[in-house]
């Protein structure tokens, strides 16, 4: 049972529908561009990947509005019986460009461009913004995580804490994609085929009340999968506990996977167990860690020399806890033929329709980007948004989460390094194309 | 279209069904009780609001794994068919004890607690966590912006950076719950009949080009709901033309609503605008701001001397920006006739079944809590934790949004003033009942 939405058309601002209500009424239906992109960079963020699109488009190309939805705005003795005539039939009929999911970008870079008639590209915003926002948001923080694992894998343990049941997904799915191995979300295996994680709590132990015959029962029930979970009373008691149950499991042809550390100071804690089971024979046994991490608290236990294999990130990259939110914008850039700047105090945005255009080296590697208009070429550059959908329709299948998964380790292996630190990146060089500066000067006039 | 599951069981963390897998194979069934509360409070807090109540019993009185998820469940090569030709069948069959939606808890107090066989309490535990947690959070966030308004009125503009889509709607309601009066989510509106508001965005105003165009042609098109963005451009000429647009709609019988201020110095301006409006005799005219809004530059600003008279809370409010997660838990605590401790380093909890009592003086104000056994009485004291679901089955039907909205506001009335600081609030004072520490000792042993 869940009280989630069928069809997600209402999730919107109000004020897209009175926008779109008095567009209508003054019949305004040239074409407009929007432009999705991020203002300024959260502290500690260097980059960002593109993440959500999939969905995004999945909602457009479906977009209409249903019966009751219309029945309820009616209801709100807002909109015109003229105007919920015409919303009953709209269906989005514009183009999309847009950035590969698993693509690295940078501020001001246009994520996506979505072109049609105004009401119909405007009424999008809301949506366009929540889902990108989310899906960005993870992939990136996921990514840093990643990147301080150096190799290490990492599992998705933050459904328990994510905002809601659709964030629950969501960070599954763009853990996965910044490089997570699995996840404990049951349900994102099933819908994405993620790999899923997980295999006991202390609440198991404690209501055995005795450790070693709760960690026998286990391994009886899940021979070939077990990682047994040692601090519910005394880590080092219980790693040398979970050793008898491995060399038991060994005799009988088995393994013991892991063992895992949920408290404590688990740098000191990871070098004893890490002895206690070597010198039982269970060097392939694996130490899986738990409790807080991000990427920060990786790299600091890496550096302090932690002897943990893989790691358990759950509610701080869940919630993107150091950046819960990204300063996302959908601007109106054009209408008909007329380049548009938002010029309010403090939020100025780039007028025009947009190309992102980026430099590498012949190894591949990022050197700087130029933003510039949409039908400009940079020379030596590689234009980054590409034509997803076309008359309402979308151009091609969604590319699989696996391919996904490869377009981002590719782009962030081009990034440098430098860009990569978790505190203080550098800003990438991004420029803007001379034709594009004379937009600018154009529409600030 | 939305991909968002029609079903929740598997929402959960692998480990629920290896545990329940285990349990299942040694034949455990004693009742247990699991019970939900936050360790600590996050910066800056001092008082939770209990919520997420009725969607977590909604989910627990319909819970049943179907028929693809026991397929999902056999395809992962992890249980055996009798676990899962039991899974077919389970239902909860326990009974649950909570604090009714809107109360004002504390921390360590059980927001609710679940009694049932050990499989099946257990694996509702992700579930409880993420709603809980989810509407907890913000309509704890959502009461501290209540608070600093100081009676203005407050709109929830959040929607295109909550973390997806079911936030998006539990921000709405929640937000709604702590006393905002309306919200510009347009689904909210028709799934919770909560009141929604907005106008415009400043590209409306782009599209036109002409300022004083756009407001009259909104105002055309929305006699009676006007609100004009006037800081499109500059914030005072915005207001002239506004004020021109108000003394048009006068004449005609209507009324500007107000306008709204979105950059700047919203102090300042605020000021002036209020002048320039009520120099044209828009008296009734009322401002509204947004940008950035939280419950500390809401009390900034009205402590500055703005004129503002009500305030769009959007992104800080529905992410809990500055606490976007509770350290909240679902612990066992009793296995048949066992109380349960964990005891990890730092992660202590109170074992047995509790229940909370609440003292209070003769106008009805909070004096201090009481945690005791679930079978005592505190002479003098309210005990807040009632049965709401008995073998399995809701004992009743859940409460209204506005019964739920009242509650709170009672509930929020009779906590002292000093415990709604904004920053650094005091304890509250939360003791132990004797009986219950007698209980401590015994399970610590």
């Amino acid at each position: 049972m869940t009280d989630l939405p069928e069809r997600v058309e209402l999730l919107t601002d109000l004020y897209e529908l009175t926008m779109a209500a008095s567009y209508f009424d003054n019949k305004m239906a040239d074409p407009a561009t929007f432009s999705l992109f991020i203002r300024k960079y959260p502290p500690n963020r260097g980059y960002f990947v593109a993440a959500g699109l999939e969905d995004a488009l999945d909602y457009i190309a479906n977009f209409h509005f249903s019966e009751t939805d219309l029945a309820y705005l009616d209801s709100t003795d807002t909109f015109s019986d003229d105007f919920l005539h015409y919303l009953e039939n709209m269906r989005f009929t514009g183009g999309i460009r847009a950035l590969a999911e698993g693509e690295i970008f940078f501020r001001d870079e246009p994520i996506l461009e979505v072109t049609g008639p105004i009401i119909e590209a405007q009424v999008l915003e809301t949506l366009v913004i929540n889902t990108m926002n989310l899906q960005s948001m993870i992939a990136t923080k996921a990514a840093r995580c990643v990147h301080a694992a150096a190799g290490r894998r990492l599992v998705d343990f933050s459904l328990r804490r994510t905002h809601g049941i659709d964030a629950g997904l969501k960070v599954a799915r763009n853990s996965y994609i910044a490089g997570f191995a699995a996840t404990s979300n049951v349900l994102a295996g099933k819908l994405y085929g993620i790999p899923i994680s997980g295999t006991m709590a202390h609440s198991y132990i404690s209501s055995f009340g005795d450790e070693i015959e709760a960690f026998r029962a286990f391994a009886r029930s899940f021979p070939k999968k077990t990682v047994l979970l040692i601090d519910t009373y005394d880590t080092l008691a219980g790693a040398q506990k979970a050793a008898v149950i491995g060399q038991e499991m060994a005799k009988k042809g088995g393994k013991l996977l892991g063992v895992r550390l949920d408290s404590g100071d688990m740098t000191r804690l990871s070098q004893e167990v890490r002895n206690i089971l070597d010198e039982a024979g269970l060097r392939e046994t694996e130490i899986f860690a738990s409790s807080s991490f991000d990427e920060y608290k990786i790299a600091r236990m890496i550096n302090d020399g932690a002897k943990i294999d893989a790691f358990g990130v759950g509610t701080k990259m869940g919630v993107s806890a150091d950046a819960p939110y990204f300063d996302i914008v959908y601007k109106l850039v054009q209408y008909g033929e007329r380049p548009i700047m938002k010029r309010s105090t403090g939020k100025v945005n780039l007028a025009g329709k947009k190309q992102v255009f980026r430099k590498t080296d012949s190894q591949g590697r990022f050197i700087e980007d130029v933003i510039g208009t949409s039908d400009e070429t940079v020379e030596g550059a590689t234009p980054l948004l590409e034509p997803v959908l076309q008359d309402g329709k979308p151009l091609k299948p969604p590319p699989t989460l696996e391919e996904i998964r490869q377009h981002f380790a590719k782009s962030f292996q081009a990034l440098g390094e430098a860009y990569k630190v978790l505190e203080g990146p550098p800003s990438y060089p991004v420029k803007l194309s001379p034709r594009l500066s004379v937009v600018q000067k154009a529409a600030s006039s």
